[in-house]
């Protein structure tokens, strides 16, 4: 039994520079890839690309500053639904058994940053077939008000609990590049690429490369990180751009 | 610290014969005892009406009955949000710090029936001064696919981890009835009114009132039953509809 997890960029499922657009050829695209593989247990979880991110800058919410406005949570939450709910079409539409998981309503975060995201609903979903589609959210946050949960945060958070096998992130770069601009093919220790990684273009709340990089070395399951021409790779078992071996 | 659990039944703010109808003005009516009120913690919940149960009746999915297509469960849950959405929207529009939880992402039942729904995040909520709104659901039911998750199985779930101070069940009906159709002001065991119950109207996948009576009766906190008209004397704390008391 194979668990995969993936993460779709929000950069790669949205116009990353224009206010909550998707990308519908690249959605399809990711879409059709996911439709057209055999898989055991799949989960997927989405970024906010040009969903949730300007609501979050505009009011002012990160990682680790909150917000106590309700009216915040609603607009960010919001935002990040709708595109969940074009995320959940396109699967529907490619016969994945998709179903749609809103990480606010389940996951909270101590007043010391931790992250509680509750597994056993999502592992109950993936006995039935389906597979779960999450997003980067809201997360209510002890002392705090709501602060940014992304994409990243919630892989790591889910990996160990549902016995992740391989965990792929796709983003819009091919891989992890090093100072000549070529990907990266395998990274074993975070000081191996220090020196290359460079910081996130547009505005992104929740870290770039080198944020994703030290997250998924932290991980028991070993890491691809890709771009969407590598996916087919990634859903094969195959070498698929950057590999992050913990 | 007072804590409220009130659940809004679908039959209140949905025209309960007309498929995916919101009864906007009993809707904004229960919007505004909200917003007029003081209160320490509040946790909404409201019913399906005709949101969820046509989809539900479609799909053959009820309390007991599941379905396993993804396709059901992204039907009735759709439905449901979209309901829940307007909810939020008018509590918003009253100044009620709302924010929108869905059970689905959240909870699961045992193969047994045996329904878990985690508290810890409402909980956080509640601490930030939020009023959290949960809906009639989909729930994944193992073994069995998706099965029906009622309103008022939510506030069963929640009273007691939240520390319910007061259980209101605000209804299209004045409260339980007795055999000459007045309100029966305190119900102390289900035998005072097992003759008197009758069945729900409509299709209501969920029961009716016996089992809602049966379900309060379970609880540690006291409940009341009441129509719209009592809404605000619930919320003040006075006397509502019918007593059940525990």
């Amino acid at each position: 039994m194979t668990t995969l997890l993936l993460k779709l960029g929000g950069s790669v499922i949205t116009d990353k520079d224009e206010p909550e657009t998707v990308d519908e050829d690249a959605l399809e695209a990711a879409a059709a890839s996911l439709g057209a593989v055999d898989f055991d247990r799949l989960v997927v979880v989405h970024g906010g690309g040009s969903f949730g991110h300007h609501h979050a800058s505009a009011h002012g919410v990160s990682r680790t500053d909150g917000s106590t406005d309700a009216g915040a949570v609603r607009d960010i939450h919001g935002a990040m639904c709708e595109l969940n709910d074009a995320v959940v079409d396109a699967l529907a539409d490619e016969g994945v058994p998709a179903v749609p998981v809103h990480p606010f309503s389940a996951a909270y975060r101590s007043d010391d940053g931790h992250l509680v995201h509750p597994t056993t609903q999502l592992a109950a979903m993936l006995d039935q077939g389906w597979v779960p589609v999450l997003h980067g959210d809201v997360v209510t946050h002890d002392d705090a008000g709501a602060t940014i949960l992304s994409g990243d945060e919630i892989i790591v958070a889910l990996a160990g609990n549902l016995g992740a096998s391989r965990i792929g992130l796709c983003s819009t770069v091919p891989g992890v590049l090093d100072d000549d601009g070529d990907v990266v093919p395998e990274i074993t220790a975070y000081e191996e690429v220090a020196d290359a990684l460079g910081e996130s273009e547009s505005t992104d709340v929740t870290g770039g490369m080198a944020a994703k990089v030290e997250t998924l070395l932290a991980l028991d399951s070993d890491s691809y990180i890709f771009g969407p021409g590598d996916l087919d790779a990634f859903l094969a078992g195959e070498a698929a751009g950057t590999h992050v071996r913990t």
